[in-house]
């Protein structure tokens, strides 16, 4: 019997510090102040987070205990990604955009006792403050007025200074050794049914995670890169790009607070970002600024968009009016999130009709990650880009279970079962159609709202759209289409019924309109249908019909 | 205590052939048959494979032991590089330019009872075959006569056929759950010193290799690639490039026995290969080939150099000659191999003397490899480029100890002794300037002979030179330079004595000469010294003196 004669050699988020910092340590830190930047290396921050690292061990963290962030995305939340995992501790980024309720649950449900808080987040995490018995601590980032933490926490928990803990130590912190194993931090869910759970990320699936970051496959993230991380740092780590950033030695931008569009592209330029990474929302936005004013991406050579499925007529307009190529990701907190990317195919023209028809998929399968679709009763379908089903993913990088909650349901044979409808093609490009919950049942048939939403956002008088299923007597649900049109456009329902007309089958074309001043948004600004569902129930809001018939 | 909640997921070689056999079933192994080309797709492949391990379970291969091949790079081969490992037992790749008696010292010790080896390779295994008393079974690739074989194992082996052994199967193979740690492949050293030793890789081990083959950083295979293996299959799983085609989507190009100049330069004319990876010495022939042939190379993206040090006239002279940007990398049996790339720093412009001079690093610490550098006492020194010692490293594919042999002195405190010397500067450059055993200690103080040899390289009329250390009463050693002239050139020993001048310090220059027809190597092309060392000290042959004194 022969054995590897491999060393023993834990992956970790310690690992990639030490390279990041020895290997890149002129690799640069920028976050954005409104103003301008202010830059650290990474040599810098690693002796930050090993100041970090002794300031809360002196507070008394112990190994596999969450230490909380409610932060933007800054230095000092990158000094907290390395600081705290590698202690040992499990770095948890609370979401600054979650109700109260939801935030006074899960602080209670990590049992956080510190929180690592910035000045201008201070009222915003106050409102909560007098309901988390678990926290003891609060550390403030900036000089600005924290005492709205000790009021509400009625003089409980104590309010101390980044700034003040990292100056009492000295680097050279003595980094424990850690099990690839072990918990490295973790992100609650941001669904928008049921109680947020919690995802727990290991040293092993962070490293690997921040491996395929750099794969000349997908983004291909290399010390040539700046990157500028738009997606939150409290959103599932900020899509892994910050560990990505310091294994591969590509600068990170950081946009802290500034997360309009004005200060967006203002940092681009300045800084000149390589890649940008937001969900659709934030690109919609950019491109709304730019039509109204002169902006320069001509520094990005990519661009990333996730978190929900962009537009067509997002991606062509980037195209045309900056030369930049968004590529779609798909990705879930369970899955660290990179699940997969939508690079065309070796071959195919950047630009054509063809190119942004492979863009507009949801992603190819990563190396890494295995996808599998399944119909109603578990079978697996085949890989022809037209069988539909339930995406389910496994892989080093995909959850198991929820942090003190298994949750049988969301799994299936060691599969997670993401929740999300589509097909996969043959070569493992996947296209996700709908959530599970938002598929409209017509007629025994299913109708993707995400594709009524696509093509009635690609109408140029059409902001935003979605489309949710109705009760119906005779086809049991039928598709509402709530629109949002642009500043001074007067599209009627019939125009935007007749504009779908040849786009879908005209049994898909929904006969029910109404016309809205925004859609819902979550608080990772995806559409919530929720809202408008209860809405229609509530007969809150006026419904056009348009007849079917008279689309003749 | 929070845990992990992400998926135990065993990285393994299965997992790479599912991924490439799945989502990039397209994607093609190419073999030079010498004429032209064969091909198969990697779902053919898969299929292939499938088959061989059916056929090796019947033949009563179990879990963990080693199954032989003996072969060029070539499709069969690749479907044992994922049959074996997939069905749980050990590819052991055998050396083809091995001695007999290391031949049969590395059989017996790896108790192969398994030899796959290819018809036109039968004759050089028939020397063995007489004195390998595990091996039950020869399974031969091609048609050609494998009567050597049985002849002379006297009866005792069986002879069948790859063909036959898979027509005889179903595809459909159900392949076992493997443990990440178990073993994959193994690979003997070439070493010049002591018995070679075996290396063991995991699948966990060739996972990350082929991960790290992806990235960006380094040689960013990816589906758009055609990657052709000049470096032998044999030879450290031909840099892992075969996994990290599969789990990137890179075709794959195989040249077969077609390994001369002509052969290799008319498949990368007639098949585009965009890489192309092999030893300084073969690219020094295509080199010398391209100087009197018309060669197209002008498909290649970039190609790799490695397992000795490439002079720097190479590097200048396919760059000058076919814009063709050779990068060094930097690795050994025992590390998997990749231990770092000399790509340039960003900024630095290709073409320029500064690319040239990056590019003769002998790499940059890879992402997931950490190396440092001590002195004779096992102290680390820093890293700043000047300070020389001994380079260690450590890491997921680096190895802990050898097959039943677990050599203590190989290693220092987990980290493995390279036997290598050189410098690591502040951005993790490192430049190898000796085997520990090549140094060159004289007065005192060392001489590289790398360097000697790289600067006389670098004369137009000199093919090769090899310096090694001889005996001196004053300096205990000095340096004596082996020269090969190109064909037709007559320059002196006292011309490459003034060319050295201002080169290097002038105490390094060597007095003593002596013209070669040719090194010797060894059996992967490197410079084998210990010959030209023996026949120094027999004096069979002859130095002839240039007086330092007379270079004023």
């Amino acid at each position: 019997m022969i054995r590897s004669t491999m060393q023993d050699f834990s992956l970790t988020v310690g690992a990639i510090l030490r390279h990041g910092s020895r290997v890149f340590g002129r690799s640069e830190c920028v976050t954005w102040t409104g103003a301008g930047a202010r830059r650290a290396t990474y040599a810098e921050v690693a002796e930050n987070a090993e100041r970090l690292a002794a300031a809360l061990t002196r507070l008394g963290v112990r190994t596999g205990e969450a230490v909380a962030t409610f932060c933007w995305n800054h230095q000092e939340h990158l000094e907290a990604y390395f600081a705290v995992p590698g202690m040992g501790a499990v770095l948890h980024t609370l979401n600054i955009r979650l109700f109260p309720d939801q935030l006074a649950h899960i602080i209670g449900h990590a049992e956080d006792r510190i929180v690592i808080v910035d000045d201008n987040l201070v009222p915003l995490l106050a409102r909560v403050a007098g309901r988390v018995p678990s926290v003891e601590t609060y550390v403030v980032v900036g000089d600005g007025d924290a005492s709205a933490l000790a009021e509400a926490s009625g003089g409980r928990a104590r309010v101390l200074r980044y700034r003040e803990l990292l100056a009492a130590e000295e680097p050279g912190f003595a980094w424990p050794e850690v099990d690839e194993h072990a918990p490295a931090s973790m992100c609650y869910t941001s669904g928008t049914t049921g109680d947020p759970k919690g995802v727990v990320y290991s040293h092993r699936s962070t490293f690997l995670h921040a491996m395929a970051v750099q794969s000349a496959s997908l983004v291909g993230v290399t010390e040539a890169d700046r990157v500028l991380t738009i997606v939150p740092m409290f959103h599932v780590n900020a899509w892994g790009l910050p560990y990505g950033a310091l294994l591969s030695g590509a600068t990170l931008h950081m946009p802290g607070p500034f997360m309009q569009p004005e200060h967006l592209t203002r940092f681009i330029a300045a800084e000149r970002s390589t890649v940008a990474s937001a969900v659709p929302t934030i690109w919609n936005g950019i491109l709304e600024y730019g039509a109204e004013h002169e902006i320069d991406l001509s520094s990005l050579r990519t661009a990333t968009s996730g978190g929900a499925a962009a537009p067509r007529a997002m991606l062509e307009r980037f195209e045309e009016r900056y030369g930049l190529r968004i590529i779609q990701g798909w990705g879930m907190t369970e899955t660290s999130p990179l699940g997969g990317m939508a690079f065309p195919p070796p071959g195919v023209k950047p630009g054509t009709p063809e190119d942004v028809d492979w863009r507009m998929r949801s992603g190819r399968v990563a190396a890494g990650v295995e996808m599998r679709v399944v119909d109603d009763r578990g079978e697996e379908l085949p890989w022809d880009g037209a069988s539909v089903g339930e995406i389910e993913v496994r892989g080093p990088w995909i959850t198991g279970s929820y942090h003190r909650d298994p949750a049988p349901e969301k799994f299936h044979d060691g599969w997670l079962r993401t929740g999300d409808i589509g097909t996969i093609d043959e070569r493992g490009f996947f296209q996700i159609t709908d959530r599970a919950k938002d598929v409209i049942k017509s007629g025994g048939e299913w109708i993707s709202s995400v594709e009524l939403e696509n093509h009635l956002m690609a109408h140029p008088d059409v902001l935003e759209a979605a489309v949710i299923g109705v009760p119906d007597p005779r086809w049991t649900e039928r598709p509402l289409a709530c629109v949002v049109r642009r500043r001074g456009a007067t599209v009627s329902a019939a125009e935007l019924a007749a504009f779908l007309d040849g786009k879908v089958a005209r049994w898909q074309v929904p006969e029910n309109w109404t016309f809205l001043d925004e859609i819902p948004k979550t608080t990772v600004g995806k559409f919530d249908k929720k809202p408008l569902r209860a809405r229609f129930r509530e007969a809150a809001f006026e419904v056009e019909r348009v007849e079917r018939a008279a689309r003749g």
